[in-house]
């Protein structure tokens, strides 16, 4: 009932794919089991380097035999700024203190590097016969994308307008996730400017919808069967969830990250740029409320997020959400702590139950 | 098919009500036509004094036998900053000079004045037994309530999030439109702040839903029958479309008005406080660009909004839409230029063709 182009494309039973969730939280063992129980796990490669990359493929697929993906970060050219450094270090050093950080050499990323990592991460995509690759923060190569389809890897774009979509489909791309503003972490914007590509999904769907020809995936404070169905009703093929997926037993963020989830509510979370450079939507806590002045002055990603990796690193050890990024969408009353066969059990059902109510 | 409690409470054939677009767009001819094709058509009193909100219901009355309702700003204390006065008025001087405005004093409301005008205005509406009254910008007192309520006015309050819609219904309302991220005009908020309580609505629906008894009413970027049913699915009893019937042939807003929201796209929209004193989400113009670096320091609303009655007026006379409140919401690509008869027809028939695919 609810399989269509997008769960036969992807041969998977239902049109519910899995956010690649980057920094541990996409463990093999979420990703598995979303695809286990007829969704689309994704693997979030965007901070794996290449062998990193490689080696959880591998253990995914002895997971599951069914379909799954992985995802990776478009480079995005940057400047270095030694000032902005500077005052960013300034601005993170009292937090180093109260941490308890000791001082060390943190190696920046060049953009020369990123591009060799993710060109290498690509071929490792290939090299493993990865079914489906999906791209955030913009548009790969047409040379990239012509190979990933000749060798029958499916390609999936993401937007956060419905001009961004139609590049994503001129490109040649097989589809599109459109990234609505309540969606939590990283804003995938690339063309459009911040403020602007902040859209709501009931605008954002059928606005793009009626502009492209392939299939449309909505992202964004989608939690249960509800939220599927409204997707579908606007004329989305299918939905992708973080926050869902985030808080279930098998996900690999933190618990101090998913009880706060647990516990807040939908007017907790802010976007900011103070833990990687890239805008990002996450519960407002003392790190972000601390810094939040100085949003426009941090260096670009992925300096900035290399600036934060010790005070990420030491709140997580520390069990201190206080300095955590506690990435999020809109919908934290929505979330529970279940385990995937649950979550995905109670939204077909739901869903049906929708369907017969009309 | 689509009749449920909200449309057996308000008497109408569908669940979809035009909202209250205050400062003439809400015309009689726009209010009766809704009426008359089924939907509750919702007069925008918020700047009418009594005698004019009295002569309106009574054209409305003249033009329809079915239900309608009308809309009242509730009175929000505010503080006059003869500093901000001083500030706005120096940033709109070359506005007025660029315009050729005259010099006029201009006489602000006063607390006192807000409060006695919207309570002569609950008086008309109980003497001419509106049969509908919505509230935004906060709750009424109690004694308002219990008496609208007792006088089997149905009584209807706007919310932005969670906390604001469980007090409506703690206050006794009847039912709660929860105005989402993507809606057009003014922001409802009255508990929470701005940036908190900018909530998209595929969070905001079934969040409000899980937490209150009374009929939710959906409202924020819905265009068409799919928005619609969107809306339905996330559990939502209703809709309320500003936009959509905002572009109608039977509104009142101003042909510029109109052809601006036919011409533009979901990214061109800002929310900004300086046309009123109060957020509202518009399409970008030079007035608001021009203006935007003074966000913050704007006097409250509804100072600058009589500080900047003349240059609405003056653009609106001179077809200058660079210097009107160009409101919209989100989903300005479906926007179309259509008899409320046509849009109603259209958004029934493809919620039929929705529910009869699944």
């Amino acid at each position: 009932m609810l399989a269509n182009e997008l769960t036969d494309l992807l041969q998977i039973d239902y049109p519910i794919i899995q956010a690649p969730m980057a920094g541990g939280i996409s463990t093999t063992k979420l990703v598995s089991s979303v695809s286990n129980h007829g969704g689309l796990g994704m693997i979030g490669a965007g901070y794996l380097n290449p062998p990193q990359t490689r080696e959880q493929i591998r253990e995914v697929r002895q997971s599951t035999g069914n379909n799954f993906g992985v995802n990776l970060f478009v480079p995005t050219s940057f400047q270095r700024s030694d000032e902005k450094v500077r005052l960013a270090n300034d601005l993170l050093g009292p937090i180093h203190d109260l941490l308890e950080i000791e001082k060390n050499e943190i190696s920046s990323p060049t953009n020369e590097s990123l591009v060799e990592s993710f060109n290498a991460q690509v071929a490792v995509v290939i090299e493993e016969k990865v079914p489906t690759c999906s791209f955030t923060f913009g548009i790969p190569s047409i040379e990239i994308i012509d190979t990933l389809k000749k060798h029958n890897i499916i390609v999936i774009g993401t937007a956060t307008t419905v001009k961004e979509a139609m590049e994503i489909e001129k490109a040649g791309m097989d589809m599109v996730v459109v990234q609505g503003s309540e969606a939590g972490g990283h804003r995938g914007t690339f063309i459009n400017g911040y403020h602007e590509s902040l859209v709501g999904l009931m605008s954002l769907i059928p606005q793009v919808v009626d502009n492209v020809k392939i299939p449309v995936i909505a992202a964004g404070g989608i939690m249960d069967g509800r939220g599927l169905m409204a997707s579908l009703c606007l004329g989305a093929k299918g939905v992708q969830m973080g926050t869902a997926f985030l808080t279930c037993v098998e996900s690999g963020a933190h618990e101090m990250h998913k009880d706060a989830i647990l516990h807040s509510t939908e007017d907790q979370t802010v976007l900011t740029r103070a833990f990687s450079g890239k805008w990002a939507r996450g519960i407002k806590n003392k790190f972000i409320a601390d810094l939040q002045e100085h949003e426009t002055s941090f260096p670009d990603f992925p300096i900035q997020n290399s600036l934060t990796k010790d005070i990420r690193k030491a709140a997580s050890v520390q069990n201190n959400p206080e300095f955590m990024s506690l990435w999020s969408g809109q919908s934290l009353r929505l979330a529970k702590k279940q385990t995937v066969e649950t979550l995905m059990k109670k939204m077909i059902d739901e869903a049906a139950k929708i369907m017969n109510n009309f």
